[in-house]
Order: structure tokens, then sequence, then C-alpha cells
């Protein structure tokens, strides 16, 4: 192996090195120091969300949608009925997925370049009774339009409906607060803006609504009240866990917090 | 970073450094470069099997669980009736994401410590017209009981039912011949016996089946058919690929060939 070749470290500089050699090391997936490693990265997530007191969140294996896909199968009964506020491609994958798996899905247009509307919501919400959840995408990538996530949570608390914010290109670089924004799941991955290897995603469940979500989904991978339950239990991942990848997060957020957290990233991010 | 301390390479070693070394470096899951990446490690997976001539191979983010819940989902139909051959907690666990999915799902306990019985699964399909899939661990970790496949595979053969094999901790170890053993899907994963980072699995497709399973999937993550589909016309995934785990694998993949392929990693694991 060329070391000038390791060190040039070709093609796209979007994690560290630092995090990168975090993967030169074997764990075992049932491990307690492994288990140590998963416990400290749910425990910075839930702080860069201020959401230890109103969530927990549960890390799950594969790309962020499938952690999309396992919340929308966690959190709404098979009775439910889901609005989607479409605003680009990701809020059309959500709309698909949420069909496919048998759940009742209505979508609202609000075309590829414009924000969300909290008022259309109102509306919305006002005119059909039978609708329990929303879906959201804080920030399409499409045309990066950024929805007004605060506004939108208020609507759906006013309403007493649940909503699933997918804020997978948001997450760690724009500002989150689970102390002023109510939501049943948020969700979010490894490789984004909290810059560790791709492999994993995780999932924000509001407390109040655990115990509700047992036996929902109709995916056993998926089953973030399993994943849950489970890892509360024994520490361990329900199936193998990416552990390279889990550990390479561990290291990515170190970095995250050392260089000032979220406002330090957003601040870079402006920059470039 | 303390250069020592990555060249000690501390924890159990599963793979070789030089499998670690492949992660030092980031790659565009889009990127021409990683799809040739991906290209090379689905033909080279192909060849282990021989399975050029009948069969295809799709990736799929996430644990060995994922997809042989995917391999379910896709292969089985809605009105499909599944008999799964139980010497085992894989066993049940297939059974159980069966049964989650809303397949038909009827187990055949043969206990934890004897192999299934081909004789039994004759009398079983004979009795139970019904029955269109059949399920079976290649080898059980548990007890470590080998079944035998090719015997089973005949009988599915001789009644027409499609066989989904569970080859988790025998691919790349023992002997698996397409050519010979007709299989409908049959599940491995990158982190077992090939000697890869978890974080991936794949699932051989019979090609004569692939057109039936269109849609079949309730899951639009682990619908192997859509990802197949999708990644024959643009060389990419789907959804984003765990790059670091895929290029490890293709790395470990390239030992495992010039260790000289299956007959000499049998022989390695028998001496151990």
């Amino acid at each position: 192996m060329d070391r000038d070749k390791i060190l040039l470290t070709p093609g796209p500089l979007t994690t560290t090195l630092r995090t990168k050699l975090a993967m030169l090391r074997d764990w075992g997936s049932w491990d307690s120091e492994f288990n140590a490693v998963t416990a400290r990265v749910r425990k910075s997530l839930l702080a860069i969300v201020h959401g230890e007191d109103s969530h927990v969140v549960v890390p799950l294996q594969g790309s962020g949608t499938f952690s999309v896909e396992a919340a929308v199968a966690t959190v709404v009964p098979h009775s439910g009925h889901v609005l989607v506020l479409d605003n680009g491609a990701y809020c059309k994958r959500a709309a698909k997925l949420t069909n496919l798996m048998g759940r009742r899905c209505t979508v609202v247009d609000f075309g590829d370049h414009e924000a969300v509307s909290p008022a259309v919501l109102d509306d919305k919400l006002k005119a059909d009774a039978s609708i329990t959840h929303v879906i959201m995408i804080h920030c399409e990538t499409g045309a990066g339009v950024l929805n007004p996530l605060q506004e939108v949570a208020d609507v759906c608390a006013a309403h007493g409906k649940g909503l699933i914010v997918d804020a997978m290109s948001s997450f760690a670089a724009l500002p989150i607060d689970a102390r002023t924004v109510k939501f049943d799941a948020l969700i979010a991955a490894s490789g984004k803006c909290l810059e560790g290897v791709p492999g994993m995603g995780f999932v924000f469940l509001r407390k109040a609504i655990l115990d509700g979500c047992a036996g929902q989904s109709q995916s056993l991978a998926m089953d973030l009240h399993d994943q849950y339950t489970y890892m509360d239990k024994t520490g361990q991942w329900r199936f193998t866990p990416p552990t390279h990848v889990v550990v390479a997060l561990a290291e990515a957020i170190s970095q995250f917090e050392a260089e000032g957290g979220q406002p330090a990233r957003l601040a870079r991010y402006t920059d470039n």
C-alpha cells in the first residue's frame, strides 16, 4: 500500500482524515466497548437538538431513506392518514414509501421552488379531520428551499397532529430545538452535515408517543420501537451494526463539538 | 493521531489492515469511479456462486437481516405462502419478518440441533399445495448445523416451489453452485466470511423470476427489483450507498480471490 496515496486522500474531502482513521480498527458488534461508542453517539445526537427531556434517538442501519421509511412505519398506525407537504423530490419519495407500506397518504403540492405554507396546512387540517400525521422535509436539497419548521410544528400541535420531519440535509447545520419545536419524529443520517461516512441514519422519537408505537411497523428490520426497546435493555443494536460507520460518526461528532457545534458549522458552510 | 496506535490495530482482527486502509478515502456516491467499484464487486460475487448465467446480484444497504427481509418482500407475492424450515434462531427471525410483512407463513420445526429433512419437506409440499416458497438457513449459526442445500433445492424444484436461502454464515466459505442448486434468492453480507466490514448485504436473484418481482415489495427501501432495475440502468445505487463499506468489500474480495477463493478460505477456517 502506497502511503503517499493514503495521505493525499484523493477524492471529495467530505470527511476528515481523523474521522476515516477511526475506521482502522475492528470492533465486536456486541462488546461493551462498542456499546459505549453507540451510547456516546446517541447522547451527543440528543444534545444537538436539546432533546434530552422530550425525545429518544434510535440509530438504524442503512441510508437515510431507510430511516425515513422506518419512522413512518413505526410512528403512523395502519389506520393513520399522512399529509405530505410536497415541495421537492424527497417529499415525493416520502409519499411513495408511505403509500407502498399501505398507509393512507395525501399530498399537498407547493411546487418545487416555494416553501410550504403553514396557512395552507392549517386549512388542510381543518378540512380533513382524518389526517393523523404530517410529513415535511426541513430543507429540500433539490431547489434548496428551507421550510418554516417552527410554524409548521405549531400548526400541527394546535391541531393535535403528529409531525414527521426529514432533516437529512439540515441537521447539525441549521438550528433545531426540540424544546420549542414539537415533532413526533425527526430523521437525519451519518453522512451529511455531521460529516461522518454514510451507512446509518437515526430518528428522534418523542417519548410521549413511544409506547403507542409498539407493534405498528410491518417491517421487522425497520421497527424503531423494537430497535429502541432492545437497545435500551442491552445497549446493543438488534442486528449487526455497521461498526466502522458508527465509530467514524463518533469521531466526526467529537470534531463537530470541538468546532463549536451547530452555530460553528453553519458559519463555516455560509463562508463556503 | 498516534501512528503506532494505528499500526497496532487493537481489537479483534476480523478484517485485514489492507481492507480497512481502503476506507481512508472518500468517494462520491454517484461518481463513475465508485460505480466501477460496485460493478466489480457484483461481478466477483456472481462468480463465487457460478451464477453468471442464471442469476443477478443486488447489493443492499443495512445488515444481513435487511437483505433477508428484502428478499422475502421482493420475491414472495402478497398472495404467497412461505414455508420456513426451522432449526434455529435465524429461521425464527425469518418467519417473524415474513409474518410481519403480511405474507402467509407456516413453520416446520426441526428442533435446534438437527438438520432439516428433505423428506419431511417433500411431505409438507405434497400435503399443502398453497405453499409457494420455502425459506432455509444454509448454516444455522446457533448450533452450527449445516442444512442439505442441494437436496432441499431439488425437492423445491421438483414441486415447482421457490427457494430462498439465507447463506449469511456459509457464503464464500462453503461451496454453493448456482449451476446445480436451483434457488430464487440467496442472501449473504459484507461482514461475514468475505471478511469485509459490516454495513451491506446482497441478494442473488434468479433471472427467470425477476420480471415477476416488479411491484411486489411493500417497502420502497427494500425493493430489490427496483434497486436492480435502477442499478442496471444507471450503475448507481438508488439511495446513498455505504461507500466506505463497499470499497472495503471490494478490497476484501481481491484478497479472497488472491487467497484462492472459497476452497482456500474453507481450508483456512478448517485449520483454525
